[in-house]
């Protein structure tokens, strides 16, 4: 590696990206001690084709030399600038429950970037109240206080039928993206980016695969 | 709709699999005032082509005529007949953090069929504690225990250095799927199935479609 930089990936796919955020979870994990990764040692931990790991890093620009192997920062640094998380993403969580609170002592937001920022909840009993060090505000303040946060991004962990109205006001306020927790199906602006991670739906799917013996493989594009 | 059985979607891809769980989402959702549900009005729902909800459903076999639409009933009953929760998935829980809780108290997993049906932790001083109606088990006694209850699932919500070690011990005692929270890739054997929500990634996902304007579909095949 030369230093030159890393071309973005604009022409990434959906599924390009995830594994690319696999790739990334394995390599920042193992210890640097200088030694090259090979994309064989990639390919075999995420259970992809080492084919598909050489392609997929062949994208993201001129790392690594044939033969010898990628160096493993290099190698973060390119995964996180084509995956646009080279940068801080500052998030408000709305919904301090079980899973809001699960969300907010998991450490690998922070390391990957995201910083939470702002804590909402629309029970009176809540407000006021100190979650992780933060004081979680009312929901009738998001409006006002997501712009003045500078957030980006929302995390949704309020019921069902909350969802809709929550995730139509963090858009109001400037929210361009929303991970949905919430087991519902959000109509939003098509401008505004969505993830929703229905838990039901992950279980379905497992199900689905256990009854079909459908084959495992992390590159099931 | 004559009641005739619904073939089986055993050619389905996930992809398919994944958009007939938003359909059921929508539709079971919906009043059942006995009036026939349109392909249109799902499409609308769910953020796909009525063209796309019409194939899917067709798959399914004979339901709905041409012009009239859906029973939402017999709609429901194929789709969860196609997706295998047409009957009772058992599933133990390991790891009664946040998450654990948030999901054993999710109603979303009962409504589809998945029981939660034992829990288990490798913390002393949360083994024998009452959790939602559980007494929490230690993670030793998992071997000798999920067979006992017949469980053929686990979800995983333990830490990211336990998980591997954990998912072995479901796996010998005979659970065939694995829904995996730790953010970790497991190495699994591949008769087993792993669906793995890593939270991070989610996020990952999210910031990587809000910084390259990825345009949002739900039939991104």
């Amino acid at each position: 590696m030369d230093g030159q930089p890393i071309e973005r990936g604009q022409r990434l796919s959906r599924a390009a990206a995830q594994r690319l955020s696999l790739y990334l979870r394995c390599v920042a994990g193992w210890p640097t001690d200088g030694e090259k990764v090979s994309s064989r040692s990639i390919a075999d931990a995420v259970g992809v084709s080492d084919a598909q790991v050489r392609r997929d890093l062949a994208a993201l620009g001129h790392l690594g030399q044939r033969g010898v192997g990628y160096d493993s920062q290099d190698l973060v640094a390119a995964i996180r600038g084509a995956l646009g998380i080279d940068r801080e993403w500052r998030a408000v969580l709305v919904g301090v429950g079980n899973l809001g609170r699960a969300l907010l002592k998991y450490h690998g937001f922070r390391a990957q970037g995201f910083a939470i920022v702002g804590l909402f909840d629309s029970d009176p009993s809540k407000v006021g109240t100190e979650v992780e060090g933060f004081t979680v505000e009312p929901v009738a303040a998001v409006p006002e206080r997501v712009s003045a946060l500078r957030a980006e991004l929302g995390v949704l962990t309020v019921p069902a039928d909350t969802a809709q109205a929550v995730s139509e006001a963090l858009v109001a306020a400037g929210v361009r993206g929303i991970l949905n927790f919430a087991p519902v199906v959000l109509k939003l602006p098509r401008a505004v980016r969505l993830v929703t991670v229905d838990l039901a739906i992950q279980l379905e799917q497992l199900a689905f695969q256990v009854r079909h013996g459908d084959a495992r493989t992390a590159d099931d594009d």
